[in-house]
């Protein structure tokens, strides 16, 4: 549930309060080129309720603003809606309090046409904030109305472009549109005595995911004509688009990822996610020419260690020109093949090219191997150094491990 | 859900096929002192459902028998009702073909009181042959009628000794009960056309979790009573109990911990947990007196890498004696002390008594020092240390890492 502290005063529905992250604004009428396939020239922007206090997280930071692998949830999220070239705005509800956070996340990021509201007391009012700066009838808006809005869930952050796409087309036609799920536990009607008074039948019903889509003003309109009741006690845009707008939503079947971080287990779950994914590519950088042999041997290794990993190589020696292509490339895995009695300023210029690079929000891991010893030890160093960056501890960031 | 392969002929109702782990017949009539607090004399079972096929995971294994930290998940789930000590026998219900190797997890990692029948081909089916082979009726049956009978999942392996209590001491009065959870999402109900319907009043349902617990004859009675139907695509024992044995369960609030493992996040997050459980205890291993001082200096470091961490210290050359009663407070980690010119067969003297007792089930990790840089690297060696023990990463196993 997402609430305000009882004890803060608020005004229940605040005006939008707008700020754009400077490229929002520029984005004004859409090619129909920049629409997704099927959409026509339909202009689409998201809503990001990320108002939520994290009180079933059991853990004091809100857990939108969680840091897995020291980078908030949401970011991810918002990563996850900006790869979707036809989404061209975001506009995310956060409180007050929370704003400046917000804001610094989204310049550390470099989050694209994010535009910020201030948060409701309730997830509905948030998203009616939300909308309402979308509607372009607010005096300081600087965004224009889309024909579709999605709106989607802060801390679902592995929301792919497909089910955002059938979500979209399908509340195109039907006028809302939503992703559910099979039910995982049965659902009981509990008695005012706390006893059973039935059970649903599973199969017959679904749990209703994010994200979901509607024609902007099938959802507006609902927001609009709603009640305090529905503002305060509703759970379900869906609802108000069948009570308000009479628009029976199209629901879309959607994968295992919409799952919503809620518990302290998801994190930990979105955690080892996330660790997968950015364990694909590896770059091993040369110090030296020297290294070549020695390079394509651990590429081997790592290869062989890691499932489906990408493995390149990049000479630090050649100005970092290769690198710059591969850290383009949103590599986050860098190992550096060194030999001991080498200068050790040509591995702090490599650390400060990554720190300079976005990359550095990630770990990079530093390996220095003995150059005598360094082709035996090869095979227990590979291991060694996979085992790091599928585990990215952060305990072991900066470790100098001589294998 | 638990089901059969469709092309696979098997009897619908196999007759218990019953298989000890040795000490379930041993054990027939129970003290006073036996039960928990509050249920007087009340003989109690438990019944674990674990004949499915995983089929949600996307893994081949089915999920029960998943590795976690190369230990099956359902182990860890047997060991959980196992602490409880007034649960007198527990019956698994696993197919046919995972019999033989469930037999070897009983033995593999020595649980007790356990006693296997052959699954159905439906949960439901299942869990009425745990308890016909609980009921006493049977020809070949060892197990004596419980008063009151716990249902679990193989897969919710965090179960706590206070929910199960309650479950038990609820059932006692009202003849029925389980654990609930409040709803994640909001449960929708679809029409023909895979339109909404209408949406449920989140707050007035609950998610029905496990683990529940019944009088023995309300939920015997229930299944001998219950239709094919029933059997075959029921998903809940409460409504059973309520429809065959007009017993309305009441409902008891547990805690997030009760999740049940089914999607493939569920096994990391499972994974994360059971690792932050087990880094909570590290000894410290001396090879020769003269480390006594560098123990202690390791002690405290490693006592500011992880929170709420028990350090203890063994020596070595006192025979182990230290050492057997650490592995007998299922200490898990232990690392080992060790300069570079002692004789490093003292060390594989560690490592085989650990793999001797029941702890190799876990990884032993093993650090080795260089005598003369270590009290300046000794800092970097504990956060490298910590970093080991709490990831777990098998690849690390056995590594020699010189600090």
């Amino acid at each position: 549930m997402e609430s305000g502290s009882p004890g803060i005063s608020r005004p229940l529905e605040p005006g939008p309060f707008l700020r754009g992250s400077g490229r929002a604004a520029s984005v004004s009428s859409l090619s129909r080129a920049e629409a997704g396939p099927g959409l026509g020239s339909a202009a689409v922007a998201a809503v990001l309720p990320a108002g939520g206090c994290g009180e079933r997280m059991g853990v004091p930071t809100p857990k939108q603003f969680y840091p897995i692998l020291e980078r908030p949830l949401i970011s991810y999220t918002l990563q996850a809606l900006e790869r979707v070239c036809w989404i061209k705005n975001i506009v995310v509800a956060v409180t007050g309090e929370n704003m400046e956070a917000m804001e610094s996340i989204i310049q550390r990021y470099q989050h694209k046409g994010v535009s910020l509201v201030e948060a409701g007391v309730t997830r509905h009012r948030s998203i009616f904030n939300g909308l309402k700066a979308l509607a372009g009838d607010q005096p300081n808006s600087k965004l224009s109305k889309p024909e579709v809005v999605i709106i989607h869930d802060a801390v679902r952050p592995f929301v792919e472009e497909d089910v955002l796409l059938k979500v979209v087309t399908a509340a195109k036609e039907h006028g809302a549109a939503g992703a559910i799920r099979p039910l995982v536990s049965t659902v009981l009607s509990p008695s005012a005595d706390g006893c059973l008074d039935h059970s649903l039948e599973r199969a017959r019903h679904r749990a209703s995911e994010m994200p979901q889509a509607f024609l902007f003003d099938v959802i507006y309109k609902a927001y609009q004509q709603c009640s305090d009741y529905d503002l305060d006690f509703g759970t379900e845009c869906l609802q108000l688009a069948l009570k308000y707008g009479q628009t029976k939503a199209k629901l879309v079947e959607g994968s295992p990822d919409l799952w919503k971080v809620t518990y302290k287990r998801d994190l930990y779950a979105a955690e080892s996610i996330i660790k997968e994914r950015i364990s694909q590519q590896i770059c091993v950088v040369m110090v030296t020419k020297k290294d070549e042999e020695l390079t394509g041997l651990l590429e081997e290794m790592l290869t062989h260690e890691i499932n489906d990993v990408k493995v390149t190589s990049g000479a630090l020696y050649d100005a970092g020109r290769d690198l710059q292509q591969i850290i383009l490339e949103q590599c986050y895995n860098f190992v550096c093949v060194h030999v001991m009695n080498f200068d050790f300023q040509e591995t702090q210029k490599l650390l400060s090219m990554l720190e300079e690079s976005n990359l550095s929000i990630l770990y990079p891991v530093v390996v220095v191997s003995d150059e005598m010893k360094l082709q035996e030890s090869l095979r227990q160093g590979a291991t060694i150094i996979a085992a790091l960056i599928k585990e990215r501890k952060s305990g072991l960031v900066g470790q100098l491990l001589v294998v």
